[in-house]
């Protein structure tokens, strides 16, 4: 069976060390008593539960997957609701909720590194949990007092699951042309009855009851995305005082058979003038529903973030046991048979693929998780509206970049194994397949990269790239006269102002020809995501040369890695360039019929 | 369910307009009568057979997998065996098999082309034929006249089946510490005793008997891989006439669970005793094997190249009949709630990726199958020596980078499905599945990009990697003064001398510290790619050119492909050379404990 350690002390690095956290939270009134004690505290009890209580399940999970038992109801793998269970009793569901509803007010920050550890041990088990905190976000900001009163409480204690239900069979990425209805009743509910695809935990038997968010027309509604409203369609009606009161009419019609993520039900659920409650305003539902996808984006990052971490950790046990060849260089373990694989350069390459992936995404998803603190808390407006744009411009990155690299990263770690990494008994294949889904749902991939380049570079002529450009150059700047550094800044800054001229080259494509944007997107996040890790990735050499004379050899290891990134990764961006580059004309000249 | 038409047009492009086949096989005497209506006739008869007969089975072999029934009894899905039934009935197995042995006597690159269909149509079921091939080379080659008379025939009609017994649980790429032993009997036979895994096809019911090629350690031998034998160890012990005999004593132990290809068993086989005859001479037996071996590579760059235009031909019909959103450019089918993604330029990126893909490799694995054709027939020894040559360089590229890009690909149509792409339902999650072991099974991509850099060309100083230069200068020479060839000819031209500069600094590196190969060799491979590919697009373009004016859009289709594969793939070898030439201290400085 896989095995799976928190990684605590790089967590801590990015923490700490990388990011001062303690003293950033300093600055934010809501956590002032949250000093280093409490952070580690509750990682190391984190690290517990996801290694001993979430982590054995992860196995169980694929080979049992979910089963649907007819008439709406679902039964998720063994000991999935026991691990519930002691989720909720632990608290772990209020952890950075607010305290007016229960929560424990702790920051993101924190709430994300346990999240990885979670994802790590078993995405598809978090994944009945992790919705609930998107939902519990949209209804905080769009619901009304009496809807966040009687919900809101019964989600942060973990008692009731969300769900986003948005897909329908005929739309997916284009949601302006859904067809669900909802029809008002005089009593200010709504009737809403339609089809919903593809709705993650969209039926278990883990907690009492499910809230799901759905999109769905008004009578009157206009045509488009600006006639969708989103309704709470809770699939027990509560009660004024919060316990459950009547079935109402959304259930799971079936299951689907998927590749990966088993343990977690993907559910077609059927509304039948379902009770809904409109939550924000008429027609401005995709503009509530952001809030819970946004959050999801991020949710997604970690989940990659997560296997990829776990599937190293494998690869590297398995690495270092598995003996096979002798070094080119001379045997290294001249009383075994053969040497260690983990001593030929090939298998190097691809473990150090997968570490600089996974510290590199773990940095940037602290640091966004940092930044939302900020965004909701901080006492000045502007460092709130800064933190918030910076948050919208790096959402597609986490989503986007860090789902790639971890696939990339996983099919290379189940490599390592040979023959056994296809085996389903090593549990290798369950990364890779479970991985598979992060780069697809909550906005494919390429989705992503049309979001970054046409909304959040080009729709504000780059002001929010320019900002994390200025953190870019003032880091670049004050490090450049360092020698040791030279190896980092050198190319950090040439990519820097690569970017730069790609970006004005392809705002002039783009207003002559609209494709120019969909034919450059991905190849362009490619690169916006190599100068993000390649600034995290220079700032984390930068502790390490710092502290390097402290013999503890983490410091040395981190510098390895980043001369790995450097050396070998992030060159990928001279590809990318080029095809962000090449123009619209050769993805659109043949004609369709010709394909 | 998916669907499957055989491209029969691209492939008579490819044998008839780019390789001139018919007129090639006048300069081979044993094909002078072999014709371009035989081929096409083969052609159009293979088609039939691989999208009516074959087609249909491959969801079912994913979803049934086969069944371990106890006692070595392996059975295999619903219909595999009447569908192999009516394969040996049309002669397919004798297609290009010595008339000697009762084969047709047909080229290799027809059987290659009929490979391609079959599976496209279904890896899974083709592997039970497939390896025979393999194993029929094998005895051919290394077998005495008794051993050829006693299982050729019988391996030609398809009525037994072959395997390769390598692998033992712990050693797969490190064959130097395999273990099974084989004790001579005074009848001359041996008895083989020992454990293999991971034997594709290594039991099943679908041919009377099984031939198991059987690596193993004479009790003389000495250690590592000077010291291995083969043998021929059979199912049943054939009687002098050809007729079954008594049960041998390899039987299949179990059979694994794994993450596609569910169709074929991959089995563990147990050897107790078995009788078994030496093939080839004492201790050579590696060198045998490699026979087998180097075909095998050949047919799993074949598989992957199938699976790729499978998933292609999905993802296109996907493409144009999935409506979601309008294009950039203002609406293409007004008359529809949505436009056909196709209009999508990123969903053309992935498209094109996999047809420029598909469309390269399969120009590259033609002109091997072609090289082959003469290394075995040409009247001309030193044309035979040539082709040879030509054929080991490029063995490991067709295995490595036809397989890598095919699962890249093969993810990229996933993709185009969106959600639906990793529902199991849709048929794209298992060509991804499935692609998966070409990466890894018969040598890692890993391996073969060793193959290539160390054996293959700083082994003979770059002789035989010069001599596919020099058919690449010839053709630039011969098309750089025309100027529309010029935008394939330049960058081919530019990778050539950048691939030259590349091998010369590797060479010297090597001789300072061999972990340079390592650390080089799969950038590398990735390098010399594109350096092959480069070179079939660019005489793709050149026949397109010419005949672009006959009206018919082939050509000009095929010069769109070019246009993009130029583009936006060859581009990669920016990235790759960084990667390459960055050095093997970057792998190596880090201590095997801090990964």
């Amino acid at each position: 069976m896989p095995i799976y350690n928190a990684p605590l002390r790089d967590q801590r690095f990015v923490l700490f060390e990388l990011l001062d956290t303690a003293s950033e939270l300093k600055s934010l009134p809501a956590f002032a008593d949250v000093d280093a004690d409490v952070l580690n505290a509750v990682l190391e009890e984190g690290a517990r539960f996801a290694s001993q209580v979430v982590h054995p399940l992860n196995v169980v999970g694929d080979k049992q997957g979910c089963r649907y038992e007819g008439d709406g109801v679902v039964s998720t793998p063994t000991g999935f609701k026991e691990a519930y269970r002691q989720y909720v009793d632990g608290g772990w569901p209020s952890l950075s909720s607010d305290p007016a509803y229960g929560g424990q007010g702790l920051p993101i920050i924190l709430n994300n590194s346990i999240y990885e550890m979670l994802n790590s041990a078993g995405q598809s088990w978090l994944m009945y949990a992790g919705l609930s905190h998107g939902a519990y976000a949209c209804i905080r900001e769009h619901g009304n007092e009496a809807q966040k009163a009687l919900y809101l409480p019964k989600i942060v204690s973990g008692e009731w699951t969300g769900t986003m239900c948005l897909t329908e069979p005929h739309c997916g990425t284009d949601l302006g042309i859904l067809r669900s209805k909802a029809e008002p009743n005089a009593d200010g509910s709504y009737d809403v009855t339609g089809t919903k695809i593809f709705i993650s935990a969209g039926e278990h038997d883990m907690a009492e009851n499910i809230i799901h968010l759905v999109l769905a027309r008004l009578p009157d509604a206009p045509a488009g995305t600006k006639g969708i409203s989103l309704f709470i369609v809770p699939k027990f009606v509560p009660n004024a005082d919060g316990s459950v009161g009547p079935r109402n009419g959304i259930k799971a019609g079936s299951i689907e058979h998927k590749m990966g993520i088993h343990g977690n039900s993907t559910c077609v659920m059927n509304l039948d003038n379902a009770k809904g409650w409109l939550i924000g305003e008429p027609n401005r539902g995709l503009n509530a529903m952001f809030v819970m996808m946004n959050e999801a984006r991020l949710g997604v990052g970690m989940q990659s973030l997560g296997l990829a971490e776990a599937a190293y950790q494998n690869a590297v046990a398995y690495a270092r046991d598995r003996l096979q060849s002798r070094s080119a260089t001379g045997a290294k373990r001249p009383d075994k048979v053969a040497d260690p694989i983990i001593v030929h350069p090939d298998v190097r390459r691809m473990l150090l693929t997968a570490k600089a992936y996974v510290e590199g995404g773990r940095a940037l998803t602290s640091w966004v998780a940092q930044q939302i603190d900020r965004e909701l808390n901080h006492p000045d407006a502007t460092v709130r509206a800064e933190s918030a744009e910076l948050v919208a411009l790096l959402t597609p990155v986490v989503k986007a970049f860090i789902t790639d690299n971890a696939f990339d990263a996983n099919v290379m770690m189940q490599q390592v194994f040979g023959g056994h990494g296809f085996i389903e008994e090593w549990g290798m294949s369950q990364y890779v397949r479970d991985a598979r889904i992060n780069m697809i749902y909550e906005g494919t991939n390429g989705i992503q990269a049309l979001d970054l380049l046409a909304r959040k570079v080009l729709a504000d002529n780059g002001a929010k790239l320019q900002k994390f450009g200025a953190i870019v150059r003032d880091f670049a700047m004050a490090n450049g006269s360092d020698p040791a550094m030279q190896e980092f800044i050198a190319p950090l800054a040439d990519l820097g102002e690569k970017l730069g001229k790609l970006t004005m080259e392809l705002a002039g494509k783009a207003m002559q020809n609209p494709d120019e944007v969909g034919a450059a997107a991905v190849p362009y996040l490619r690169v916006v995501g190599h100068l993000v890790y390649g600034y995290f990735w220079a700032r984390m050499a930068r502790v390490a040369l710092d502290k390097q004379g402290s013999g503890d050899t983490f410091y040395s290891t981190k510098l390895q890695t980043a001369r790995f990134y450097f050396a070998r990764l992030l060159p990928e961006t001279a590809w990318q360039i080029r095809a962000a580059r090449s123009g619209a004309d050769v993805l659109m000249a043949m004609d369709e019929a010709a394909f």
